[in-house]
């Protein structure tokens, strides 16, 4: 096996890993739009290498099936019809079983393809499918988590799977000072299109917390009516604290005067000392309002990251998704990946406990519209110097 | 065996015939609100049995999980705290092997209950039980259609399940002529509350088709725009056809020119002889007035039964579901069953291929809201003397 | 002046009486899609005899306005486009004195045209045009009450404007025993299509109390929690009440523990005595079941009219709208006045406080969706004989 | 006069000249919920005055009714309970009158206050609350704009009022070299808080049209089908299209063939060498995207700003609405004017032919949500150096 094929492998089963602990029915549910059905990221990541790469350079490879296609596209719109998102959970058919025929078809033609010498075109996009297949990992936990974390049996996922182990970080800040930096990626190894465009940025100095914030900090902040308090919030996020009615993390619950929450290893006691998850960026940012500080730019954490000992949450910023000076989009269909989300969505830093490793950098920009908590995301806090 | 016993083992065993030709997949998912997944109704009528009749009377009885009633608990408030109806789809687990442990179990007990004597309230119940879940099964056909005839891939159900069989039925008009009629149920064998209260009505006279409309006689309505012609709609119904964009009866499918719809055999083109299926009150009812007839109210329809071959399709009547005189609901959660519904809906009549064998009379009485389409319905004309 | 000019004077000024309370203001508004702003009423009104008379049988008739029928034809699909109802109250031209203009050019005309003498369907539409416009009186009440009663000023509309006058009424009911009996308008007189066909019902015999229920009584309700129990309610209605947090009539305020109620003359203490107004039939039906009885049917209600006072409050019925036997829709736009109502509606008896004089009659149907509230409506209950 | 009271009478009569040619109807309709009656906002400019100087200021201040603050209180939670936004349009009450005799009051006590020495603090408010009415000036522009052009009679504002005057501007660009730039407000005369915190960016270098992009240039736009074009827009920008169905500037019209749209001056065929207007941030966002150029940040129009000939339109720019480094929000109701509003919204720079002379510098952030078409908003392009 060459080396193409070894890490075609490893990421492809490494999707397949993560829903061993699954049941067929949980292959299934789409409970929110934002959610999709396990079993769709499975055949999306496989038609991804089926449309973009068999298709247009393996001369006689067959086609699994031609109605797939329009089943599991996503959003490229290039790339022809599509469902729509919404009816995900609605298709029972393709079934589990099916896929993984599909995944095995993908597979082994994808495996006598890299046997041979790939052009430099067909090396980037195969990147990009690598890539794209371990977002979808990523996505594939946040689902996962919320199918079975909304189901009222609390189903574990995985009993050694822990999402909130203590991590010992020494307290203190990084500091950022005032100057020019270079912000974005070197060029060396893999990146996506929204990192490029290295360039220069001026920054007014900051210091950045070591350690994230606490669940027990965050406690303090439900604790002392911070949700109730107007002033720490944006008005589009106390439009939607009253139209949802949301007021503490995702997966947290109240019993008898205890808090919960539901993980991995199903529902246990809140510990106060682990590092908090599934807070939007709306949250993020009243809770660094009440506490007097303010989240991170983007460029800040970039320039601090050496630093920081990151990569179990990612980390809100408030800084807005937007293009790098000189961005272009790529042509076709790639071209769709990143660049039509560069509005209503703010940036996120770092890594998490469901990012598959070598799939996180310090110049790598995640991002996702503010009210959404079911990544895996978390709190550092940062000041003016 | 017993006759109880009997009888409680060919009800419960077609309920799962039903879902025989089912994959796992299938059993999970919930399109649109009113559609239930398969495995719901499942563990729904098992649920029945446990709360009614084991919990009370089954001093030893080991309740299977005391989430369960929670989960499958449908619309009895009296019954206790439910889940919300939306919320069925996304529920993957208990799993669909859970579900049929379930009923196992449920089955084991029942069928040790039945072999001693009934009180005559336990019969009743019992009685309702069989009655209840006879109901669920003619809406599992439904569901199940829906889920399969929504997927792209229209999935078969079952090859030999004939829904347009031509039936050669004699032509022309049964007469209801001027003059008082008694209206219920005779009180011999099972009936639900709603058509009790046997009751004189006065009817003006009128001439029922003995044929029920079809599939050509319908596409001529759709040819002449007849969904185009507002003065053949109800108001409602306009804002209904304006907001849905619907068109035609439900699973219709215009392709290159030709008409097809979907069946449990799979696509197939539209046979014009057939009879209609799959539209809701508001079309039977402007079908009706473009042909300048009307549909027979629930009273003629009971009245000229005798004369008519029904059982093929619940067929549309013009009658408001309301209650007899004299109605009295039932005490406790078994009240629920029928009263609460007595508003907003309409009356049907007859029966449909999905109904099981022993679960149809002339004095049934099925309801639903004017604008659904997904029962297996059709339409009979009437017309004035 | 000639009757029918008479008439035609009495009935025009009567709607703008209704409204010389009003400030500009006030005519402008549209609060919610159900209420209509005054000033379309005027307007409509105006539209519908220079529509249906000025326009096919005055031959020189000079059109005020071509833009006009656009903007007030209401729901008459067959004379053709018009503005959608939600909009209206965005209209803030044509303004009100444009409206008292072309109320002016209108009956300058009519009067004109009405000093000859009419033909038979000349004198038909008239009569439909008279009672159209008194039933926009009693809308325009309805309306106008909404728009100032949801002002957080709570402005009087006229301070001798009494809606809660105590009527002494005798207690005990009026019998309707079990037998046939006739429906239905004699032919006298004006009435409506859907009081034509005048037709034999059967009753089982009724009970029907002579008095209204009081504010004091349904007090007793809300203080029962009779919007909190399930069991009084039908199951739409538990949707309408969760969704829309309704646990009062409309206008009902409670302030420091003590109750008021919007009226005319302002915010006043509520009454106990005083006839109940402003619940839905959801609630009527709700009340009568806390009470151990029901409401009558309409026919039940028409067979008692003579014997009952009523004339104060539109009353609830158990029944639903529903064409009488041979009902014929009048050709032309004429034809869409009732029929098209004729679903998901119940039907109400009786009249009411804002009811112009001349325009009641027992065998009058009146008709809502059973949601709605703000029709000066009441309870009147009734029993099994 | 004093100076503070010759701007105070200035700027208030300003307000109130922009309301002249309104009929009494036009002040009271809220046809969406962003567009407020215009009396809302003449009252709301004079509760400002009465809640942040008179009350707390002016001892023996009479307030001019308590239940004012209550219904014209926008935003500003502190200040106390207010009514919700969408029901503006309902408020009948208090009439036009009775608002103008509220500013007449108001105005009385705020110059008899203004005829004595100000404190600092006092001066400050004082500023605050003139451009505060003069940002509602505008604002009374855009509804103003948005009641009369929706209205299908498409009436007349101010037959003088040109807002699409041809403007000779040379062609060519501004360079803005690769550097870094002080941005933000230099303490001279006033500013808002949004424009605190001088401070140093990097820029990569851009040159910046000068010219605006024309009626004529859109509509090529729209005639290459660069609506349906996918590849333009961002994906929040599609589903917002798909929505709306939006497929035009604000207020264009076609008919029979030839585009018109409607202006102060009622509805006109459009002059294609006029600078275009109301036109979104996606829409301007995707008209870049085709004609291969891009929006300028907002850096660069400020850096530029003294080389452009701008002012006439607030033209769109790439950046989102973010806090500049070391924002702190003012303490107390002030404090709600602007950080709020800092998410989802994106930056317009300049001026417009709405805004209210001296009411407009280069360091000046107006934001909106990127949907919005209602203001008088344009495009300049950008291309990279």
């Amino acid at each position: 096996m060459n080396q193409h094929q070894e890490k075609y492998k490893s990421i492809r089963s490494h999707s397949e890993a993560i829903c061993k602990p699954l049941q067929i029915e949980d292959y299934v549910a789409q409970p929110v739009e934002d959610v999709s059905p396990p079993k769709w990221h499975l055949a999306h990541t496989s038609w991804f290498f089926e449309t973009f790469l068999l298709k247009p350079y393996v001369k006689a490879y067959p086609e699994f099936d031609p109605q797939y296609p329009y089943l599991f596209n996503s959003y490229y719109v290039a790339a022809g019809e599509r469902m729509l998102r919404p009816n995900r959970g609605n298709m029972t058919r393709p079934t589990v079983e099916d896929i993984y025929k599909f995944r095995a078809h993908v597979d082994k033609h994808m495996l006598a393809f890299l046997s041979g010498d790939l052009t430099n075109e067909q090396q980037e996009i195969l990147e990009i499918g690598f890539n794209h297949e371990q977002q979808h990992q990523e996505l594939l936990f946040y689902d996962i988590k919320y199918i079975l974390g909304h189901n009222p049996l609390f189903p574990v996922y995985k009993i050694d799977f822990e999402e909130y182990k203590i991590e010992n970080e020494a307290s203190g800040f990084v500091e950022v000072p005032k100057g020019n930096y270079t912000i974005g990626h070197n060029g060396e190894g893999f990146s996506f299109d929204n990192e490029h465009g290295r360039h220069e940025v001026h920054l007014e100095g900051a210091a950045i917390n070591k350690q994230l914030v606490t669940n027990g900090e965050y406690l303090e902040f439900i604790e002392a009516n911070g949700y109730e308090n107007h002033e720490f919030w944006h008005s589009d996020a106390r439009a939607w604290l009253d139209e949802s009615g949301i007021d503490r993390p995702l997966y947290w619950h109240k019993q008898e005067g205890k808090w919960y929450y539901y993980t991995f290893q199903g529902l246990k006691p809140i510990d106060e000392k682990a590092s908090l998850m599934h807070i939007s960026f709306y949250e993020a940012f009243a809770f660094a309002q009440w506490k007097g500080m303010r989240l991170p730019t983007e460029f800040e954490w970039e320039t601090a990251a050496d630093q920081l000992n990151w990569g179990k949450r990612w980390e809100h910023t408030g800084s807005a998704y937007l293009p790098y000076p000189r961005y272009k989009k790529p042509e076709g269909a790639i071209g769709e990946y990143n660049g039509k989300f560069m509005v209503n969505q703010m940036v996120l830093r770092g890594a998490s406990i469901g990012t598959p490793s070598n799939h996180s950098r310090k110049t790598y920009r995640n991002f996702f519209h503010p009210h959404l908590q079911w990544q895996f995301n978390g709190i550092r806090l940062a000041k003016d110097l």
